[in-house]
């Protein structure tokens, strides 16, 4: 796996980098977690665990969410909530039924702005054809939490033959991103107090289960799904080439980031790479089949600006190595520090 | 249903008490959830949901836990959660399964304390026969979250022939309790900060699926299961009133309550009956059987102070009577206010 850039004693308390979805994000799976609770189900990090029930196969996930400002250009923590768990139940290969939501909630918040968060759950659960089944509500005294938290789990269906895992990602894979990278994080850091700047960036927020349907019409020729989030592409692509023992080569040209995007991300030093999606995914798939997925992918609302970004080698396994623009190659690390605390 | 003390216009935020487990949390729940959210398994207002898969039936429930302190007598949040959850999932007659858990944690946190509640959860879980399959960690800023949150979903089979309800509470049904009542709220309270005074109390935080899969012996016979946790047992027996449109009938002198708690709730001017438990459950079960089931219970470790507290009857719809310890009777209301926060 990852290797450690710290040992555990080297941190004698969390800090905010261990929630970002990088090194130490891992590391923290890794040297606390996994001792204690780990298993055959959540040793495997995916983005959900598939456990056997009875004859089925369910997909079980579960994400908090804790993002800041709670209402942001293009979606709101309710609206994240659900669709966030509807992508980690997708990228197992599942069709998302059922999701639980658990809310923390900080005394003196808006009633106005909870009802503008139940009905925004709604509408996500509706489009994202889900169903939030069971809640839970804590109150917790002012200055105790940061307005609302919430905490959302999800179960799913996985069809018969279907096998969907970062540990099938195999040399030759073609490697598909459905389309342009880092809004959600760059929408957050516009309207973050003391980061505005004049911006039409929008979050990407978006459940992909009806993409990800039509590309399991391609059985066994969808190897890898993963939706990259916090930590972005980057860090979703590391996680699949140490979790498959590949190497996976990309190429930067190739990669779609919208031109204010990019600008954005210049003005506040971010690499693109790193930052957030919540409505993007990658997908591994067999060369042969490559063509007709992007095809049916471009077709798909969610996926018309998919584009092959690089594919898996033999070489280098665990590492991401990238072509740049100017034609150089260099490795794609995992984050290690917190580049965006918050984001979901 | 439960009348609303005030309209929903009273309160512009949300206060404490809309998450202490009494009227107001169901006013929460009924103004701001049910109209946006509602759905055929969220409207029953169970302690989890029970949704078609497949072929099977699975119990799906969630909560969050927010408790203060964090390690207290007798457990710690880790704990808790890993039992709530697998209580929940109990009191729908169902064998939990499998629990995902959601930590929120607050920057700067002891990476020690973290070691020991995941070694805590590992141990209940273990104890309850579930596994943590799935998790995810997030880490705020100082000062934006009280320490740890974590929020457990879980899921849980429901056997064949199984149907326990709150609205299955049936005129004639004999309410058993499983023990004495109170211990988790006053151990709590004991230690919190402010309020620390000398006694032994301890927690009753445990898992119930082991005692209720004895119980489900006894098939149709077991109508209603209930752990009463925040709100206590007047909550949970009022909530079981309201659903199934009965009347309930308790008796003061056979409600079993240690004399140190009731010491302890008599220095802190709390009623036992409204005290939360994390190890206890109500059973509204089949009079022709109440005998051989009361008699399984008492045999089990955490049913041997298990007795009959009282009766469904068919006066009175939707009201808890309560003969008291002199003979009067008063109605047993829901709790309005708050009484203990963050006591889970």
């Amino acid at each position: 796996m990852i290797s450690c850039p710290l040992p555990f004693n080297s941190y004698p308390s969390v800090q905010l980098a261990h929630g970002g979805g990088g090194k130490l994000s891992q590391q923290l799976v890794q040297d606390i977690f996994l001792p204690f609770l780990g298993n055959e189900y959540l040793s495997q990090l995916h983005d959900g665990a598939i456990v056997p029930f009875g004859n089925e196969r369910i997909a079980f996930t579960t994400d908090s969410y804790v993002i800041n400002p709670i209402f942001f250009p293009g979606g709101d923590i309710g609206a994240l909530a659900v669709n966030g768990t509807v992508n980690d139940l997708a990228m197992c290969g599942a069709t998302p039924r059922f999701l639980s939501a658990g809310f923390i909630i900080e005394e003196g918040f808006p009633m106005e702005d909870l009802q503008r968060i139940a009905a925004s759950m709604q509408e996500a659960a509706a489009l994202a054809r889900v169903v939030v089944v069971t809640g839970d509500t804590k109150v917790v005294d002012r200055g105790k939490a940061d307005k609302i938290f919430i905490t959302t789990a999800g179960i799913g269906e996985i069809a018969d033959g279907v096998s969907i895992s970062p540990m099938l990602a195999s040399p030759g894979d073609v490697i598909i991103l459905s389309g342009r990278i880092a809004q959600h994080g760059i929408a957050i850091m516009s309207v973050r107090e003391g980061l505005r700047f004049e911006t039409d960036i929008v979050s990407d927020c978006a459940a992909l289960n009806g993409l990800t349907s039509e590309l399991l019409a391609f059985g066994e020729s969808i190897h890898v799904l993963r939706d990259p989030t916090r930590g972005g592409i980057a860090s979703a692509l590391n996680e699949i080439a140490a979790a498959a023992q590949v190497g996976i080569w990309i190429e930067e040209e190739a990669i779609p980031v919208a031109d204010e995007v990019r600008g954005a991300c210049e003005i506040l030093g971010f690499d693109p790479l790193y930052v957030a999606n919540e409505g993007k995914l990658i997908a591994f798939v067999a060369p042969d089949d490559a063509a007709a997925i992007l095809e049916v992918m471009q077709q798909h609302p969610l996926g018309k600006d998919a584009v092959a970004i690089g594919q898996v080698v033999a070489d280098h396994a665990g590492t991401v190595i990238m072509k740049s623009r100017v034609g150089g190659k260099r490795v794609v690390d995992m984050l290690s520090g917190e580049q965006l605390p918050r984001i979901c």
